[in-house]
């Protein structure tokens, strides 16, 4: 039996865990990010490795990153969230770690992790789409990851939907994911309104307990998201749309309204096949699971 | 030596090509599209491909068709300019032409020429984008063609960049070919006053003659153009971009505002690397030499 490690670093956590080959996790460590430097997110990844070995070996580690990640996987090219911008990550996990290490991004390992142990019937093209503070894609075709060129596809997050739009942190404006966000989701709870000490998952928790605003403001962004997968649909045609991130916690107050807006601008709606639209079903488990999976695969 | 005859069937004209394996056009035929019915259209296929065969055996014929094919290449579910909706193509024209025939979008087939014998660079992950009356994509990954699940990929002409704006004829509205096809260039064109009795192609000319309003009306859909380019580009992350289609003769007229939108607005820019964008090197000659090439692809 291969023991591998997925690690999940994110902009405000550091998750790990022991996956086993069916995608279950069997130990799980974590800490906030310690990650205001380098040498600290370094740190905060052995650290949490070490600990959900719990002493035993490790075959493999793969790494689910918030981040560019070249398309060797070497290094991150730029994060928003973290210290990261073209150092040699990969090696020196691998010297500290003592055994080798895979670095993706946290969507792709995400859409990797719902590909092999999810539920999105028999379809070799998936699409998901991880709705946190972002927005981010993975893509699978052909029964593989798909990365790119550079290791960059699947930004989707970064489609314009709106001409000089809302400002976003990545420089652009109008970007998908400043309107169908965990992001969007806060705005469009305070344009209506909402209580001001809330955050994003509290106006989830607020929503699934009847809060009429909340309520409306998920309607708001779940519209937006349908809009922006029907155009990313008409441009991948995948077999099965996965919706994942913290945001789709919100179950049905988001996907209803987004398949409603997805149906209403699918193009060649009632003349295609429509790809089924569906919650993740490996939850916030997706990205340690999709990691390890992928690390595995390079040691297998 | 295969002898492979490619066919662009559009919505005004039919056009056959004998083509060698260089990709080099050795005969032609072409006739205006006599395509009211079904069977006209394959008069019309069957017509043209025996006049390109100059009276000699044929091993191989490739269709490049503006409509929505079927992954296995078997049907056109739809298309807004042709007389198909889900007849057996491909059987009906193989038992007419006696050899094998392939069916494929006219954006994929164009996608697939510019591939094999363009000038895009050194790589595998390529993204055609047609602007013609609307747009369409072709994209090619890892070296091959991507169709997607139900062969629909690469309709991205019907990303939606205004939302609720332009109708389009494909039932939804705010469409990129909208704003970023010959259809818009007209539209453009005529709201500054320019002389309403133009076409398309006119405006063309007259902008490369040096009329002012029409290159204004170049670096409006320009624009438009660079900005869906930079959200196709954040999610496809292709090593090149080549743009064809008929508008693009208007070369860096369209192109340069193009570029200028694209940089602007691609995300992440300046820390990542820009695939170019380029004019297509086979015009009008790219469906054919596609078609045939796909066909070839075939029987070898």
């Amino acid at each position: 039996m291969t023991r591998t490690i997925g690690v999940d670093v994110g902009g405000t956590k550091v998750a790990a865990a022991l996956v086993d080959g069916d995608g279950h996790v069997q130990t799980r460590a974590r800490r906030s990010s310690a990650s205001r430097d380098y040498q600290g997110l370094l740190d905060a990844v052995t650290g949490t490795v070490e600990e959900a070995a719990a002493g035993e070996s490790v075959d493999a580690v793969g790494l689910a990153i918030a981040g560019n990640v070249t398309a060797d996987g070497s290094s991150v090219l730029f994060s928003p969230h973290l210290p990261l911008s073209g150092e040699p990550l990969q090696v020196d996990l691998q010297n500290r770690l003592g055994c080798p290490v895979t670095v993706d991004n946290d969507a792709n390992a995400a859409a990797w992790a719902e590909f092999q142990f999810g539920s999105h019937g028999a379809t070799d093209d998936l699409l998901l789409v991880a709705v946190g503070t972002g927005i981010g894609a993975g893509i699978v075709i052909g029964g593989a990851l798909y990365r790119g060129s550079n290791g960059f596809a699947g930004e989707a997050g970064h489609m314009t939907v709106v001409r000089d739009g809302r400002v976003c942190p990545c420089g652009s404006r109008g970007c998908w994911e400043r309107y169908a966000s965990g992001t969007a989701l806060l705005a469009a709870y305070l344009e209506r309104g909402g209580n001001p000490e809330l955050g994003g998952p509290d106006i989830t928790t607020a929503a699934l307990a009847g809060d009429g605003t909340a309520r409306e403001a998920l309607t708001d962004i779940g519209d937006w998201l349908g809009r922006g997968l029907s155009s990313l649909v008409a441009v991948v045609d995948p077999g099965a749309v996965i919706v994942g991130g913290g945001v789709s916690e919100a179950g049905a107050l988001l996907l209803d309204p987004a398949l409603k807006a997805f149906r209403s601008n699918l193009t060649g709606r009632g003349r295609r096949p429509e790809p089924a639209i569906t919650a993740a079903r490996l939850g916030v488990d997706a990205g340690v699971i999709g990691a390890a999976a992928l690390a595995g695969h390079h040691v297998k």
